[in-house]
């Protein structure tokens, strides 16, 4: 059975507007839908192919859907998705994806995705054909098979690498690296202000670059943030934690050795990853599926598909 | 009687070293010390006039002296200076400084300063003759008088513009949005290596911001830290309560909204600062000292001296 090609993208915001417009100039076939009257003006004034939901699901039962709506809309819309539809999506947060679809939509084919791209704009205006170039887009595949193939081939064409991991790995994940820094920023935010005028007037360089994100759309920072809840909880916690055991050592001894030492390490972390060895995965294997789970869990990605072989690079 | 010109810079590190090569592109008469031979060595090599400590404070009784040292080689810096000298510091607090120099140095005339610049790098080879150039430079002056006058001109040529305030309230606005987000990107690094190589690969924009600043020089940011103990507790209390809080509300109703909210207003009272009104403060009428400081309270500066009338902008 020949690969995947066509593209039909519900919801149309800056991640579900990015991939209509990088799946078509990737030479796909592509057509879209989306409940926001404004982004399907401006994106058919663009010459795209927007029709009503309905219509787009059910205009090729063979192409590739590519969800791109809020968390809280997926309920509603799983359940018009045809059955035996190839199904991905784009959240930010993969559990409960994986749960709405299994109770709203048990009998589609799906593949949870997340492309790591920027959220601080929003709607059709802020996308654009380059948005994954380079960025890591993470799938949860339930079974190694053709439809994974699928989807993790659009997300190369789209310029991005496909880190492939289970739901629970990936909320973790971005809990830590993705929404604690959201929450810890609006701390910061918070704390400088109380310090009124003068605090402003003193602010630069660290209280600038740790508070930036702060200056995203609340809403959509709380759908973020609210929608990993179970994950971003442990994240919390963990920083409590921390943060607890720096202001007792600064009260006691008067030292932050270990949190100061301890933040540094973690900093070289993110600046010297480990180089990566290029390997092979044969997708037609039975372990196949763990294979590329443990490819993501330790820091690889797979950066090409050429029939049933990955091309992967691990750490 | 006269402006002071004639500038001795102890110390010269990142801050100390600047202030020698921005005050001899100022024009004025330049010389310095430090107990770094390797510093000395490469100011020397750059044709500056270097001494040992002890000639460089006793060369010129009127000149204006700049303490450029760490916090803990203060007390047996301060032991050495002449009774009489024209003193200031750039020391990153303020409050210790004077008692510092209250106990061990109770005969000279000091101006505490802090010019809020660079800390990541260090050294003389990290400094330059711009680094001030449209910093804010706090001073936190006992008295207003000449003195006051000659340490306000000194930053003003340097490029700067002069916040005038008490060591108290430095020492708490410094601790809100300097030492704090030291603190916090560490704790945010640390949580985020703990989610492993996986997390790490995900990383990219919140967190590669949030932690950038935990890649600084670990000793330095202690000393930085360690030095403002008692307003960095209560800014440490202050993130702990709002994180906390935070925890709770995710972990009993799911929402983040105060959170989160309470983030985006802190951030936007960074980047929207109130416009500024020019005003001017007569330096020799009795209110003068008071007046100054309640300039920089509301987050207000002074950008310009003319004879004894400071230039001025409100906010």
């Amino acid at each position: 059975m020949g690969a995947v090609r066509d593209v039909c993208v519900i919801g149309l915001g800056l991640i579900g507007g990015s991939v209509l417009r990088a799946a078509k100039a990737a030479g796909r076939t592509v057509w879209g839908a989306t409940a926001s009257k404004d982004d399907a003006d401006k994106a058919r004034a663009e010459g795209f192919d927007i029709t009503s939901i309905d219509e787009a699901l059910s205009r090729d039962a063979e192409a590739l859907v590519v969800l791109a709506v809020p968390l809280p809309a997926l309920p509603d819309l799983l359940r018009k998705i045809p059955k035996g539809t190839r199904l991905t999506d784009v959240t930010s947060v993969k559990g409960p994806v994986h749960d709405a679809v299994h109770r709203y939509a048990p009998e589609v084919r799906f593949v949870g995705g997340h492309p790591m791209a920027g959220t601080s704009r929003s709607g059709w205006d802020a996308g654009s054909d380059t948005l994954f170039q380079g960025a890591a887009w993470v799938v949860t595949p339930e079974e190694a098979d053709d439809h994974l193939n699928d989807v993790m081939q659009l997300a190369l064409d789209l310029g991005a690498h496909v880190v492939p991991t289970t739901p629970e790995e990936h909320d973790e994940a971005v809990a830590r690296i993705s929404h604690l820094p959201h929450v810890m920023a609006a701390i910061l935010a918070a704390v400088g202000a109380d310090g009124g005028p003068l605090a402003m007037a003193l602010a630069a360089g660290s209280f600038g670059d740790g508070t930036r994100v702060a200056g995203s759309r609340p809403e959509l920072v709380r759908a973020m943030c609210e929608g990993n809840r179970d994950a971003l909880l442990m994240a919390v916690d963990d920083a409590l934690g921390r943060l607890g055991a720096a202001r007792g050592s600064l009260a006691s001894t008067g030292g932050l050795a270990k949190t100061i030492e301890a933040g540094h390490d973690g900093r070289n972390m993110l600046v010297n990853q480990p180089q990566r060895t290029p390997i092979t995965i044969d997708l037609t294997k039975p372990g196949a599926l763990a294979a590329l789970r443990n490819l993501g869990s330790r820091g690889g990605r797979v950066v090409g598909l050429n029939g049933s072989t990955a091309t992967a690079e691990t750490s």
